[in-house]
């Protein structure tokens, strides 16, 4: 009989009541960020026109370790979380490993993912400024969804951008934010002058992030009630996301457990920043802490194959410019299925740490190969995981089955973002033998990387 | 500062380790179900070439109070419960009741719903016995998407017949049963003679549980590694489900709260059976416990509006008789979304428990006020209920305003049993207004019931 149980919730009162800010430990804070025109860089009240005011404040905070979480916000929080922390006993008998296996799972909340940590912070803050509502692009929908619940909670109205290809795939995401009273368009629209070019240039264009992104930014910079609001990439993002590290150590630690090896899909980033922020402190005071992996998709290969260097943000080059890892701002995967994975970009905090070599490792995944390891964790976890969690779980996994080999007892931690249930097309699509191992080739990536700009 | 959290979970170890069999309280036994053939009481005998022996044992259980639950059984409820009870604080605070109001969910797995807790014990007793795998049939899907989770776990074939205006509302739901490896055909379908003669009746039909039934069955009996999974109505499936009710209670002791209304929704009977459970014994020693209400669609009215009498449970007329509130086994309700709770009777236990007033109240709701109250919960409670599960929300409000206008502080617990991610196709159609309160016309449901059998 084991002492650890299949799953461990910290209780409502051991609930985070501050966020982690990690530049404050940073011995190399990242690169500023940079005004498009000026090229100078950005100050809070650069930011102030796009971001509520407390978010631009929270977006350049370098210096504050905590930032407390308000009352509003850790009440909503008490609807869903503390999130659990999940022992993966099924998965390890699967795969015979001398292996502990944990995740902590984020997919217990309607919106399906922990884009929901961040949506209500975000919702908060632009309720408490008197603002009538927000506007964002959303990719696989997760965003788009958590933060309709969050403006529904708050009486926020909201404008969703989503991805032309992703409303194909999802067009049920589409209808739960609209229950949950948002609008959404499909970028790029017709509606802004940056949608507009972009359907110039390609009438059939799938879209991407970086379109919504700039159609977004567009709507709310023409209303002085709105702001724009962004699911992943931004500090004030990974700051909100801390809490799922949080948890996590909190919940090792009760456990008497130690990670060994910290996993974490990344597309813009706010996942893996979010998981680390329990463990990622101690590393950079030189103490010790877990080998931390990133995994993208061999189709958006920001880390593993993306050049560390300033860039937009967005497609149509109205947001600052960051120093991070990058495919090009006019990079456009190909439509694959793991849509919240897409961003060309990768969160500065995250770049500069992988640059430092804190977070060690980067490693990308074909999706077939990543759907594979997904069926395989739901038959035996029987929880469906979405696809972009299940590039941690190809992670998870791997590791599991290396332990296996050299007969090594570590324990593997990763984040368990999301769950599938709304993405059963293509579920359906590896069903029927469809999927391929997409990955980029390398002339595109050249010519896409050509077009960095020069700062 | 309140001492109830919003989310109460009961620890693993805490676990219930035997089902509740009400029977052995009843002062009543429901009346035995009866051989089609010879309308004798059925033994075990005659229902093992339907139903696994253990299951079957279970079916006619009329003497234990408690059966243990097999250790396997065990370890997979520690995957996904004890699911949490929770305090609906921003619901009460929107409503501004002097109620509590708590509900207890069971849509946090990914099959979405409570069908999950007798899926995976039948699916042991199947693999326990050796077979090669079962039939069911399923309305909504989230029975045969909790039985495909199930199957894949303990390694079974599984062969699902879902009623045909399920799949086209729902065709994600015939994915995620695909993703865990079963087969799924419409019903009706031309693979039977049951099914082929509904066809032939009907070629347009939009199908219904009673029919679907009749398929699974004959398939089953087809070949003597199958047999046949039900996920409602059957004493074991209550049996099973006792786990909700019992864990409720528990959680509720916990908190020193004592219920005076509960409320469960009611198709074939399985949540409110399984939620009452840990209750209905002290009422039927005579000792108090909370005011039942049972709700159900306008549109299948079984218990408000049907006849306590002797019925086939299928339409095809194969199985045995119960004597149990029912429209008709031929009846087959208007094609409206709540797929799970469309059908024609009711739970032997529940109707018996009814006609003797333990279960002291029965009520129903056109679907449009029930979206409506899905939509209000969702907005403020976060959580996207399934369509089945909001007849319980509709009611737990309107007794909650109730308590507002007598200013009552009564306690209101419901069963949650799902969450509404498949279900979008509904939640659209009542979004852009095109939903009724369709009921059930006098003379429709007269006819149907002139048809009953003479026992």
């Amino acid at each position: 009989m084991t002492t650890i149980p299949y799953k461990t919730y910290l209780s409502e009162a051991e609930l985070p009541q501050a966020y982690y800010n990690v530049r404050a430990d940073m011995k190399t804070d990242h690169r500023p960020l940079l005004h498009p025109e000026t090229l100078q860089p950005v100050t809070v009240a650069d930011l102030e026109p796009i971001f509520c005011r407390e978010l631009a404040k929270q977006e350049l905070n370098a210096t504050d370790r905590f930032i407390p979480i308000p009352d509003e916000i850790l009440q909503f929080y008490r609807m869903y979380r503390p999130s659990p922390l999940v022992r993966a006993y099924c998965l390890e008998r699967e795969l015979d490993t001398p292996a502990e296996i944990y995740y902590k799972y984020e997919g217990g909340n309607t919106s399906g993912s922990h884009k929901l940590n961040t949506a209500i912070a975000q919702a908060y803050y632009a309720k408490e400024q008197g603002l009538k509502g927000v506007t964002t692009e959303t990719g696989a929908g997760q965003w788009g969804s958590a933060l309709a619940m969050a403006c529904a909670y708050f009486g926020l109205d909201l404008k969703v951008f989503m991805v032309r290809c992703s409303i194909e795939q999802k067009p049920y995401r589409k209808v739960l934010m609209e229950t949950y009273g948002a609008t959404v368009l499909p970028s790029p629209s017709n509606t802004t002058i940056a949608g507009r070019s972009f359907l110039a240039d390609d009438p059939d264009s799938s879209g991407s992030l970086g379109m919504a992104i700039s159609e977004a930014i567009e709507v709310s910079l023409a209303d002085p009630n709105y702001r724009y609001t962004l699911g992943s990439v931004l500090n004030q993002v990974l700051l909100h996301q801390s809490i799922i590290g949080l948890e996590t150590k909190a919940a090792l630690d009760q456990l008497a457990v130690e990670a060994d090896i910290l996993i974490g899909c990344a597309g813009g980033g706010s996942n893996l920043g979010g998981l680390m922020a329990g463990f990622i402190g101690d590393k950079l005071k030189g103490g010790r802490g877990p080998h931390i992996i990133a995994v993208e998709p061999a189709s958006c290969p920001t880390l593993t194959r993306g050049k560390f260097s300033y860039d937009y943000c967005d497609t149509g080059k109205v947001t600052p410019l960051a120093m991070m890892y990058t495919l090009g701002s006019g990079f456009v995967p190909a439509a694959g299925h793991a849509g919240g994975l897409r961003y060309h970009g990768m969160s500065p905090i995250i770049s500069q740490l992988y640059h430092d070599g804190y977070i060690e490792e980067a490693r990308s995944y074909g999706q077939k190969d990543v759907f594979a390891a997904a069926i395989r964790f739901a038959r035996c976890e029987g929880l469906l995981p979405a696809p972009e969690s299940a590039h941690a779980i190809k992670a998870a996994i791997d590791e599991a089955e290396k332990c296996k080999e050299n007969g090594e007892k570590k324990v593997i931690v990763f984040g368990l973002t999301g769950m599938g249930s709304f993405d059963l097309s293509a579920y359906a699509a590896y069903n029927a033998d469809l999927l391929e191992n997409t990955g980029l080739e390398e002339s595109s990536l050249r010519s896409s990387l050509a077009k960095l700009p020069v700062v």
